[in-house]
């Protein structure tokens, strides 16, 4: 390729030197969205990217848009970053990075004086983690109009401060959405958040979507019973019962491999004494995959395991669906971007669905997207313990790079 | 056979004026050892038996002894009763019945004027329950030696009253435990308190033991995961472990039908969070059987499985055996008398183990004992809802009779 690769050392000292603000004694982060720590965070980044060269704007839902400027400046951008708010125990990667990541692509352009076509935009998103307000991603899902701009402003935390007020709070509070120019694409560069590249040791994952999730919530009605007197035959164990569900249900998920994910999560026993035998129990299923037609065989799956225990042991399933999240399919472009800057800079990678959400869901509404993945140490993420490798960061950050230089030449 | 039959509906009036005291709104009784209520229905109980010519003698542990004199009065006693305490929620006939049926079958043989041989003794245990003062059946305990006389009086209950104090405050604290002269035979008569008798149509069971029991605590440690990134292979999944064995422990115990018994009554998974793959289970196995050989083989089994899955799912279990109670054995001139009653009253009867603790346990370590079940509806107990029918009881009270006549003219 002709463009320069970054630098990986300005990139790990941003995102450390970040991390400092919100530091958590175990070595993670706590920057919950529009606190005090959000706003130093948020000073930091418009400094930076200012000092960058770039021109920062605010929109009403504070998500934070810095634009460096291209040859033909009219034409649609090339967008790319994440969110600077962290989960309470977060760690210092999730999010940071891939707004670190896309200053890095444009302060690399600057110091080799490279221009690109289209301008280039970097993005933090607010409140993705709905740790503080709920629910999640909810600055990028009004900037793509999933929620409108009262349902954003009126999310309110837990001592019943309104979204609204505390943007205006800490001084992020634009007037306009500005969503009549929509990007030419979107890249996010992310950590994995799961095992898969550290296990394979593969240092990109070539984000593909990410897989739609349906969660059901299950009670399992049987009969309360004496654990002494009442024979094995005729009893009507809710637990027993469950317990088959739950190895019925990793069953549907295995049947769906690799991409299928299946798991319960939550068990709850109403009677729970130890010679009482259950009555009611009460369990969840969460069911994954990238494709809308293997969710349906997996859900039926489900339901007919489920059905035939409860005929089998007497006892009464309900299950309901409580959540529905199709599958999002990132764009072929975007994706033939992150999978080229691979390749080309020599980075062992492979395809990858993303299992957690994140604002590319919402932005992949409005606009051709992709993600890049780098590992993260055992898969570990929303915890102090979060950890990747400022060799594997560089790499993200490098294809993130390739990738934006490649979308915005075209 | 010679002797009469006893008067049903005495018996059934009595057990309703007793259930007066404590009376619940739902129809059950509260009669906590050795309350004011408690206080009233020994009153009552020792009233009626001082009625019926009986010698009234009260020990240290507030057991209460009801002596009527037989031909050969120096003889040992048959001894016949229950416990006139309460669940908090608990029925009219748990324990109640059988001392009520002790005391119609001395009045009967009253009404008629027949003498024994033996003399027969009628007994209210105190503190069977276990409710205000753990353990349960300290009376009976304390008589049998299972425990000392400090022991028995130190117990407190949830407001720091010892059962020492709780027994003088009601007026029945004996001064020793006249335990020199043991009765040549016991017998209790009580309602099952499990399903079998109802389902299958039988008025009485011949009781030959009290099922062993065995208790185990096991903890299945894995790895806590993003439930979405996450592949199902390579998840080390604890409820899935669990669930496989709870699966296991239930076969454990079919595979010892009829008598065989395993429960999984307690769960907990401590993440407990629909999209966290968990980490740690705790679950507790209950598993009874009569014969101590079939315990031994049904622990085996479990460990067995558990190691199994543990090796096989990628978890750890760690088993704790936190309590082991011996199947007892009753005597074979109980068991034969109780059986003989049952024969000769023309009464549908079949053999059955007790799977829950009576006093006759204790009782049985000092003394030949044997018990007689009748139904209650569905199996139902430890509860207002508690029932059973005059006919099935009187049916007990009849058998009892005879069993007490066979065993005192021996």
């Amino acid at each position: 390729m002709t463009e320069p690769g970054i630098n990986g050392e300005r990139l790990w000292n941003s995102l450390m030197e970040l991390a400092r603000i919100g530091a958590t004694e175990r070595g993670g982060v706590c920057r919950l969205a529009l606190t005090e720590e959000d706003r130093r965070g948020r000073d930091l980044f418009v400094r930076w990217c200012e000092e960058a060269g770039c021109r920062v704007r605010v929109d009403a839902m504070g998500n934070i848009f810095a634009r460096r400027a291209g040859r033909e400046d009219t034409l649609a951008p090339v967008l790319s970053g994440s969110h600077l708010d962290s989960q309470p125990t977060g760690g210092k990667f999730d999010g940071a990075y891939g707004v670190m990541a896309a200053l890095e692509a444009v302060r690399t352009l600057n110091d080799h004086g490279i221009e690109t076509r289209r301008p280039l935009e970097i993005v933090s998103w607010t409140n993705e983690e709905g740790s503080r307000f709920a629910p999640a991603m909810v600055g990028s899902g009004v900037w793509a109009g999933a929620f409108d701009l009262d349902y954003g402003h009126s999310r309110t935390d837990a001592d019943g401060v309104r979204l609204g007020q505390a943007l205006a709070a800490i001084g992020y509070a634009g007037v306009t959405m500005d969503t009549n120019e929509r990007p030419a694409a979107y890249l996010e560069a992310h950590i994995e958040q799961g095992p898969i590249l550290e296990q394979e040791g593969q240092t990109i994952g070539v984000v593909l979507g990410v897989q739609g999730m349906r969660w059901f919530e299950i009670t399992v009605t049987g009969q309360d019973a004496h654990a002494g007197p009442t024979p094995m035959e005729g009893r009507r164990d809710a637990l027993l019962a469950a317990a088959r569900a739950i190895v019925a249900v990793n069953q549907a998920g295995l049947s769906q491999t690799p991409d299928g994910r299946a798991t319960v999560g939550v068990i709850r026993n109403r009677s729970n004494s130890t010679n009482v035998i259950p009555g009611e129990v009460f369990f969840s299923v969460d069911l994954r995959h990238p494709q809308v037609t293997a969710l349906d065989v997996m859900e039926a799956n489900l339901r007919e395991q489920c059905e035939a225990i409860a005929a089998d042991s007497g006892t009464g399933f309900v299950m309901r669906r409580i959540w529905d999240s199709p599958p999002v399919a990132f764009a072929d472009p975007c994706i033939d971007a992150v999978r080229a800057g691979a390749q080309t800079g020599g980075y062992r990678h492979r395809d990858i669905y993303s299992g957690a959400g994140h604002d590319a869901v919402y932005v992949a509404r409005v606009a051709p997207t992709g993600m890049i993945f780098v590992p993260c140490a055992g898969g570990l993420s929303h915890n102090e313990q979060e950890s990747a490798t400022p060799e594997d960061l560089a790499a993200g950050g490098d294809v993130l790079l390739r990738a934006m230089f490649r979308l915005a030449d075209t």
